[in-house]
């Protein structure tokens, strides 16, 4: 596979916590990384062997293969608008790796030129998951306008090479199902917390779970929360399932034990 | 530790999935198991070595020296009152193990003659997070009235033995703890069970929990659930902070969005 371990040269634009991820591997992989972000990570960058541009359009104009957003959910559409993608030297892949697939596609396919590829992508895990390596766990992408096969199965190689469950999806099957599954996950783990559930001298299997969980969803920011809320239309629908999931099973016992007492 | 190895005769009222459970590790320490119920378990009895009694008096005359209650906690108190404690032909320790504690605390104080000694216990565990061994897992109990130290700490070994976390404490600090992290386990397994999650084709870690949440919850009886919410006193407060907590994260989401949008 001569294509699967040619070295890439990848922009990250949004150099947070998942971003910071992400390129640890990338790095151990032997691409070649630049990364931008609205706040100034110059400083771990270097540590990590990054160029990091301060300037957007110097960030362009090094002629990357991929440029890959892992911005907030929040603020994509800002940040997008903002890239002037004129400056770019030559056809280039855009990838996205958001929590929520329509919104960023449906976006990049109205701002993008005609000759830039884009691959939508959602790596099914994080920092938390993902600390003792990736493999077995699931790498989501729609290949929405691909041209150049070759930049992006490259991209897609990092992560099979380090074992991850590969599953191409479309954008709004992967926001319905994400709908019913991760955004429920982090709902329970916010309102664990903000029921400041706690460790106690009798935990149960069960309830040390819940402990857990409402530890990793903290980790995550509260603006990636609001994200998969606000833009993913699934989502809305499913926090009301919740909410008369709960409520049923108030019933349910309020109907029992009227029954018992 | 001579009293520690001493065979019991153990007669158990209430032979459901927990007592069935519990049995199998008394039988295998070499005690001696008599049991009776409202249901006919003769069949499973007599494969378990385990002398069935469908008469209750009979079951009262074998001599035991401790009677092990596990019946469900919504049935408790009938059972308990239907018992003729006179037919014991010697003090006995009764113990029992509903998973809430002030109340057959109550109950046995009330109705129990006053040579016979009590002794309130909840082993945190279950068929599903027991089924290989009790190693490390939680067993709370509260000494509520005993004479007979040697009964006591006999029965307390069995659970000892086999590597049991041992926690003594009162019956109200346990409902006070067990409402906050066990009711709030099986609630929230519930919740996810009335919501029909299923796995999907790209689950997250923390969405794998939550599925095997829910099945482990929906393998307890609904009436176990229901005398959680029932029988203590703390669980009112800690379901009505859930619904709290749940629309508190729906507020913060509503005006998160409103502010992005
Ligand atoms: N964390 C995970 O486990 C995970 C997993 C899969 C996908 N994702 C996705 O990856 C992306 C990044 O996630 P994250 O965990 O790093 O945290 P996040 O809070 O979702 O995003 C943080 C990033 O967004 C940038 N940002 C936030 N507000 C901005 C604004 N107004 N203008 C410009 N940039 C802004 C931050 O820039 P500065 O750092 O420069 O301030 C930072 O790079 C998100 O889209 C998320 O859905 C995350
Ligand atoms: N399952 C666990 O993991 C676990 C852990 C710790 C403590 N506990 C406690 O152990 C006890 C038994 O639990 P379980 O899981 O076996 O299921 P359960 O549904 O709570 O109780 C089933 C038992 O209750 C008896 N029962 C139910 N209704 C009755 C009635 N109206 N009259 C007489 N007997 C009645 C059943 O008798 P028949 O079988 O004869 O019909 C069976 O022995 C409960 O108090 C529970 O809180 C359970």
């Amino acid at each position: 596979m001569a294509s699967g371990s040619r070295k890439l040269k990848i922009g990250i634009i949004g150099f947070g916590p998942f971003a910071q991820f992400l390129a640890k591997t990338m790095i151990k992989q032997g691409h070649i990384l630049t990364a931008t972000s609205r706040s100034d990570h110059s400083q771990l960058c270097s540590q990590l062997n990054i160029t990091f541009f301060r300037d957007i359009e110097a960030f362009l104009d090094a002629g990357n293969d991929i440029i890959l957003i892992c911005t907030s959910i929040l603020s994509f559409s800002q940040v997008l608008r903002s890239i002037p993608f004129d400056h770019l030297k030559k056809p280039t892949l855009i990838a996205e790796v958001l929590s929520v697939k329509e919104y960023p596609r449906d976006l990049l396919l109205q701002v993008l030129p005609l000759e830039i590829d884009i691959l939508c992508a959602h790596p099914m895990f994080g920092p938390g998951s993902g600390k003792d390596g990736w493999k077995g766990l699931t790498f989501v992408f729609d290949k929405v306008r691909i041209t150049n096969e070759d930049t992006c199965s490259c991209f897609l190689h990092i992560f099979e090479n380090e074992g991850c469950r590969m599953v191409e999806m479309s954008c709004e099957e992967h926001d319905k199902q994400a709908a019913r599954s991760q955004f429920i996950t982090h709902t329970v783990g916010r309102v664990l917390s903000e029921m400041e559930i706690q460790s106690t001298s009798l935990d149960t299997k069960g309830f040390q779970t819940l402990v857990n969980l409402k530890e990793n969803t903290m980790k995550d920011s509260f603006d990636l929360y609001c994200g998969l809320f606000v833009h993913n239309r699934f989502a809305k629908q499913e926090l009301k399932n919740l909410e008369l999931a709960l409520e049923t099973v108030r019933q349910k016992l309020h109907h029992k034990s009227s029954d018992t007492l």
